[in-house]
């Protein structure tokens, strides 16, 4: 008789990664979370509902983080779209990166290195639009709260059955980037990508970030290929860098899934904010 | 097949806020948590009990104090009453302080900044009486494990239909308070108060705090007004301060509420416990 | 609809304590945790499981150690075994010390203080054999991911009726430790113990450390009686220590014990790891 419904996902691979010169075999955590969620329908359509979302290293059992660090929402929606207050992941993120990435669902060191991301999360209020045809917008503001700035985070998602669309923005003072996606479902062949174009978030000017995806799914096995580019930040030579992913999934269940992955990072020498890295993986993820 | 039920409450507002000179509009958590409880009966009338809460910002995510730290408690109970151990928040608040707090139930800014509590929910030990034709008496210590000394915690309720009687006492050292509390329900309308007299606990020497609250209930909606007053502490003058709440509530449902309140605090110039403060805000509460 | 279950302990003793020379009444929290777990049935015998399990001290509400210190464990298995990988504690330790500790579960100040424990429960990855006519093995190894070493964890269970023996093996760098167990079950009464041989653990050097334990039950209580002795470390002299326990425990219900004991460890003069200690104690042990 709880109103509270658990949630979650372990995923633990073991890896034999190169990080710069060194290898080394290690339990990689791949995003490992349990959260605890409700819905109360309120009549006339109304609902209140609320997300609470913890992540951890499922390799040692530490907290990673704040405790409701991945999200603590309370929201209320009905007719009119809905209202989110507390903290959650940017709608930009999930429009356009977190789409397309099909393999491992982004996480662990096979997650995109190169998007983009304005971490405001926190003191977020947010309106999402009902289903408009297929179309949903999100904005949201972070408030400043007396220290720095307010930050906006602003999603479009466009349904238009085979072919979705997505578009997102992110703003925090001088930081913002842009970025646009599509996804195209042809039988058992899925493609996908987006392009971005961000601002001071994690070097010095601009640049352009590219990727591609691609699955082939065959019974309960999924085929994925993910490649991509960011070029040099405008103020920084040297600064690009290159990612691409080979994977196989083997969906044991709706659930679970056991998957092995190739991925390697490629940088130039005065890129800020990636190295050049390598993993072979074996992993089990398992949703509950 | 858990023996354990979740429960909690999410709630969050936004809200304009002057705090001393400072004007600021923020997203305020109001004592959001969630907890995980459960009872066993061990036939006979004899029963064990647990319950375990976590506080949380919901604005951030982060916990609020330790893990548990709103409660974590085991009990006996049966014919002879209840016996408590662990740590759990004061009976003798319960039965004053909290019982008249009827908007937003004594969380977030407007929660009463007067009332003098004495921190040591830690290590406790009580014995609650059964229900003694209206009267409940609960007496707890709080170990002092060889640091400092002992602390203790007495309240009694004493319920007689439309009058509802309480009143609680704490020590810990020379901080002490003892207060009175009454609370009429007349149809839709229902008044409250408690008078508090304490000792060094937030100044030096004794001080008297009083503090009054209405409700009028018409329908879904709520209107609240709730004053207090505490004097100066007898040895520390222009310590005084004055506390005030209006507040409009809307329930949407049994479990949810949608709330408005402005809130305003004045102290003296050497008040040690609180300064000028003010807020209007607009809320969502949400129980599961 | 949840595919979690919640699990839990809750468990508190008064206990008058005399640490060195100094005497003490204080609340002692004995392992309580709380845990969430599941198991989905892949089909043709295969199985996926999580566990994660959370300790804490019940008297303060803090949290003790990392949030899944306990256990943060995903697991695959099927005819062919189970693999294990995760944090989780040691099955050589399972296999021997807690086997026989059959009052308060080894928890508490009257838990084993002599046991040598290698403690490597992170990034772990252990393969355990099908039940083979009553045999089970079970090894682990603990990745040394570029810090240290990697660590070893072996044990092996025997279950032939009313005998039970096992054995368990750990070694980290220089530091190891063995021990075998025998339980013996004759009506209402069992008998235990182990006997371990360790290395470096605690003290300079090698070790023998051997426990007895004996229980008796009637109706709904238990008697309990357990003694441990270890000698002096090779390298240390005046390292040797001895610990007795006597215990009664009367059973509320399956779930639920109301106990008392007295627990005394002595150590020599220059011993590592423990020093004179005694209890008298009263618990409520409640499992839900």
């Amino acid at each position: 008789q709880s109103n509270a419904t658990i949630y979650g996902r372990m995923n633990l691979s073991i890896e034999r990664q190169k990080d710069g010169g060194v290898s080394n075999t290690v339990m990689q955590n791949n995003a490992s979370r349990i959260g605890f969620k409700g819905t109360e329908d309120l009549g006339g359509g109304l609902k209140a509902g609320f997300v609470l979302e913890h992540g951890f290293n499922a390799d040692t059992g530490a907290a990673s983080g704040a405790m409701w660090g991945r999200q603590s929402e309370l929201n209320l929606s009905g007719g009119f779209g809905m209202v989110r207050l507390g903290r959650y992941t940017s709608e930009a993120y999930f429009a356009t990166a977190d789409y397309v990435s099909m393999h491992n669902h982004d996480t662990g060191t096979s997650a995109d290195a190169l998007y983009a991301y304005i971490d405001r999360d926190s003191n977020k209020l947010a309106y999402r639009t009902p289903d408009l045809g297929g179309l949903t917008l999100e904005a949201a503001v972070s408030l400043r709260e007396n220290v720095g700035n307010y930050a906006y985070d602003v999603a479009a998602n466009y349904d238009m059955g085979a072919l979705q669309l997505g578009a997102g923005y992110q703003k925090d003072g001088d930081a913002n980037q842009f970025a646009l996606r599509a996804l195209y479902t042809m039988g058992d062949f899925t493609f996908g990508g987006y392009v971005q174009r961000d601002e001071d978030v994690y070097g010095p000017g601009s640049r352009t970030n590219l990727r591609l995806s691609g699955m082939y799914t065959m019974g309960a096995s999924e085929f994925h290929l993910n490649v991509g580019r960011a070029g040099d930040y405008s103020d920084l030579d040297d600064s690009a860098a290159t990612q691409y992913t080979l994977a196989y999934g083997y969906n044991l269940s709706k659930r679970t899934k056991a998957y092995a992955f190739y991925t390697k990072v490629s940088a130039d020498s005065a890129n800020p904010y990636v190295g050049d890295f390598s993993s072979f993986a074996l992993g089990l993820r398992h949703n509950f």
